[in-house]
Order: C-alpha cells, then sequence, then structure tokens
C-alpha cells in the first residue's frame, strides 16, 4: 500500500521544512505527505504565509519527500465555510478556500482540499435552504477551479465529513456532488475519504462499509485518510490503539480493489497534551505496523 | 455561583448575534457569556469581520447577556503564536491577538485573552531559547496592551495550559508571569484559569489542586473556565458526565473562596459530530446540575 503522512500530528511540535522533513523521512520512513493548513493558516498575511509555507516545501523537496496535496485542518474546521447561513459568512469561506489554493501554487502542490463545511442547525433541518445554498457552494467551487487551474493545480479535493449537518457525509452525497460538479469545473474535483468518517455508526449505520464507498463512488476517489476508530466518534486515533481498523484490512482494501495511486494517509490527531516524545514514538510504531500488514 | 458559557458549545452550529443570544439567555437561562473566535476568526477581513462580530454583540445586548469577554478557541490554540520558534511566526502570532483586540474592540467587550502558545518541541528542551523567546512575548504582550487601551479595553487575559512545552501551565508559572507584566503593562493582564487544566494530573501530580491555585496566584485570576475532566487528558466534557469536578464541588470552592465576579465559564467542547439536539440539550442538564448546587 502506498503509505503517507498527514501532517497533522506533528502541528505545534515540529515546526518548519527542513526539521519536519526530518521527521517524515528519517524518522517515520515515509516519501509521502499531505501538508496541513494547521501549520500555515490560509489567511495570513500572504507574503509571509507564501514564505514559510515554501519553507516547507524546500525542506520536503531537499528531503524528497513529495507533498502530495494541501489539507484543511482542524482550524479550518472550525468555521461553517461554503455552507454557512449568510452570504457574508460564504463569502469568507470561497476566500478562504481561493487563499488557501493560492498558498498551494505557491508551495507547487498540485492539489488543495477540504470539507464543504456545515449548515447551521436551524439550515440543516430546511431542505429548501439547504438546496439553495448547496447550488451557491457548487458555484463557488467551479468559480476555484478556475482560479486554481491558473495558478498551476491540477485538481482540487473535497472530503465527506460524518455528518447530517454537513454535505456531502454519505457514499450517495458525495457521487451526487462529483455529478454535480462534473464537466463544469476546469480541473477534477475529487474526494478524499476518510475511513474513520466513512465507518461512523451512528448516521450511516449498516452502510458504514468502505467497500460500499468503493461501489457508489470509488471511481471519485482520490485518496484516503487512514485512522483508528471505534466507529462511535470521528476519533483519528493511531492504529497502535485497539479499533475497528486494523492494518490488514486495510492491507486486504488495498488489495483487493488493486490500489495503486490513492494514497493511504495516516491522519493521527493527538490531544495537544500528549508529549512530543509520545507522540513520535506512537508515529514510528503505527508506521512498522502498517508496513508489516502491507 | 457566578454561571457564564463560554461559546464554544455552539460553533458551526448556532449563529449570528440573535440565533446565539436565544439559545443562552432563553434555552439556557445565563447573563453571562464569554465569546469565541471559533465564531468570527480574527484574521477574517476586518470590515467584514467586525461587521459579524458586531451583530452578535448586538443581539447579546438585545437579549441582555453580558459579553464579559472575548477569547481564543479551538482554531487559535492550533497554532504557536507567542511561543513559536520563528521571529516571523512569533510576529504573526503578536498581529493575531492584536487583530482579536481590534474585534473586541469593535464588540465593545472589555477584555481579550488566549494562551501564550507552545515552545516548538526543540525549543521546549532549551531553557536558554525558553527564556529568549519569553522575554519576547512579554514585550509583545507589553506593546499589546497600549493598543488595548487605545482601543478601549480595559484588560488582558492569558491562560495557562496543562502542557510543559508551552508557558505558562503551573500556578507558579502562571504567578512568575503576573509578575513579570506588573506595572509593565497599560492596563492588567489577568489569568483565565481552567479547571481542567489546573487538574491535570499526569503534569501536576499532587499541585492538581485548584486550592492551591488561589493560593500562589489567586489574586491574578479573572475567571475561570470550567469544564468535566477525568484528570487524564483535556476533556472538555459537560457535568452531565461523571468525572473529578462536580458541581458541589465548584459550588464549596467559590463559597469558601468568597468568589463574586470571578464567572465560572463552562467551556464545553463538544465532538462535531455531537446532533445539535443532544448538544442543546445536554447544555440546558448541565446549567440545571449546577444551578441546583450552587
Amino acid at each position: 500500500m502506498k503509505l503517507g503522512a498527514n501532517l497533522s500530528f506533528a502541528i505545534k511540535r515540529w515546526l518548519g521544512g527542513d526539521r519536519l522533513a526530518k521527521v517524515v523521512k528519517e524518522d517515520l520512513g515515509l516519501d509521502h505527505a499531505q501538508f496541513t493548513w494547521d501549520l500555515v493558516d490560509p489567511w495570513w498575511p500572504s507574503a509571509e504565509r507564501d514564505r514559510i509555507a515554501r519553507d516547507y516545501a524546500a525542506g520536503f523537496k531537499a528531503a524528497s519527500v513529495t507533498i502530495e496535496s494541501n489539507f484543511g485542518g482542524l482550524a479550518s474546521y472550525t468555521y461553517n465555510h461554503f455552507l454557512a447561513p449568510t452570504p457574508e459568512l460564504r463569502a469568507l469561506g470561497k476566500e478562504h478556500f481561493k487563499r488557501a489554493i493560492d498558498m498551494t501554487a505557491a508551495m507547487e502542490v498540485p492539489t488543495a482540499g477540504m470539507p464543504f463545511g456545515p449548515y447551521s442547525a436551524d439550515d440543516a433541518l430546511d431542505p429548501r435552504r439547504r438546496e439553495d445554498i448547496y447550488r451557491e457552494a457548487l458555484e463557488a467551487l467551479v468559480d476555484l477551479s478556475r482560479h486554481a487551474r491558473k495558478s498551476g493545480l491540477t485538481s482540487l479535493m473535497i472530503e465527506p465529513v460524518p455528518l447530517a449537518t454537513e454535505f456531502p457525509s454519505s457514499a450517495a452525497d458525495s457521487l451526487k456532488l462529483m455529478k454535480d460538479l462534473d464537466g463544469a469545473t476546469d480541473i477534477p474535483v475529487r474526494l478524499m475519504v476518510d475511513w474513520g468518517h466513512a465507518l461512523f455508526t451512528p448516521l450511516f449505520k449498516e452502510d458504514a462499509d468502505m467497500d460500499l464507498w468503493m461501489r457508489i463512488c470509488g471511481d471519485y476517489i482520490g485518496a484516503f485518510h487512514i485512522q483508528q476508530t471505534d466507529g462511535l466518534l470521528d476519533r483519528h486515533w493511531n492504529f497502535t490503539r485497539d479499533g475497528i481498523v486494523t492494518p490488514e484490512i486495510l492491507a486486504d482494501f488495498w488489495k483487493r480493489h488493486k490500489l495503486t495511486d490513492q494514497t493511504y494517509l495516516l491522519e493521527i490527531i493527538y490531544p495537544f497534551e500528549e508529549t512530543d516524545d509520545f507522540v513520535l514514538e506512537d508515529m514510528k510504531k503505527a508506521v512498522r505496523l502498517l508496513r508489516q500488514a502491507a
């Protein structure tokens, strides 16, 4: 299996291109990474932001680690973005992704992605509002695909999340989004499917099944976030913990579906209170377990 | 006890001044709140940001809910800010707080606060680097106190966090920070002490004791974050769950220390996957439990 790391595990701890690339390459032995906006905030003033972002790109390049994509993290996930209740908030969501695309271009990374964002509690219960806001979000994404192509990106990504108040959440939602965008965008939009989101049983029940996701929208999946989970919350635990995703299940899935390019990106989110030593050792152990199963 | 709510429980769910004030006033029956930057990002372009922030201020004012302070939330807590490893990142941390102060002034709220931020994993182990960066952070805060006073704020706040790699974490650290700032700032800087941080036993061991915090730095505590916890991680659970903080303990502490103004601000952070209905009912139940104990 093609293994990489989303850099969320490192936020606040190992900063700067050379330092973090060393962790990824030497400590973890990985050649692929997904950059997180939790390291560089797309809202930072663009000159400083791009200088800091380029330092990461240079450090990873020097260490021969490929940054495949740039992705929204915890900070970005805190706001409503494209599905917010007011036009002003939705415009800020669009501007946020546009700024992230600019930063991605500055890093010479080909892809940027994030979840669409949540509806407010009230809008989520109103089918008409949901539809109107969704239509607007599609238009925004089409616009952004034009900007992204001009900036040198080759694809965008949207990540389904395990909430009925957001969109897309299910595999069927995700397919709908892909069909609605097909042919309308200047560059392809693909899905970043997170195993822990797809296996969230309180929402998806018997459809919490990765094979079902492959049947329904497998053609559109650009890459996977992998995480350990109990299926009851969006845990983002590491594979050193017991749960319903084992390295063996991941390896079997990879083989059965004859995957080649859709990197398994370890997206582990540690409590900030965990010590740096613990996080590094735990990441090493998890990569070892995944390598053994592959 | 004087009870209020940090608005973290509401992020992504109940947005806009009127809507959220209704939740706080009518559903929860509270008259005091702490605004969170997870609702309005200080980095948003200032015209839109302040317009959206003022809408919250107006809604809360109309509902007679006092916003006592403006505070950094999850998104802000994701970055290194004042204790970051490079001058450029530290300048961005200072700019972040400056922008938050501007937003606070636009809302006519008297106080803004946040944690200082973490050192990188490497700097945290280097006493010389820690000291140099800390000195710079003090200067930045003195500068910002001048800006805050000019903007109409009457105090700033710093929140100790339960990590040896950040500062301040312990009660002794917190006292040191207060003494180092005493007389140097244009407006007072106070501590926002979080019960769940102070009771984090893996770091503080037998010093995980709120009475000890009162003895050591009680004079400087501006208000408290309250949360339920098992003392093993920074849980931010609600009081509907069992843990080491009970409403009775909170009430007894309030009485014994003859507290009057240092609001107990419920800071509950729900998994985003929890439903809106659950969150609202859970918040109501917790406020009821706290009222019963008072």
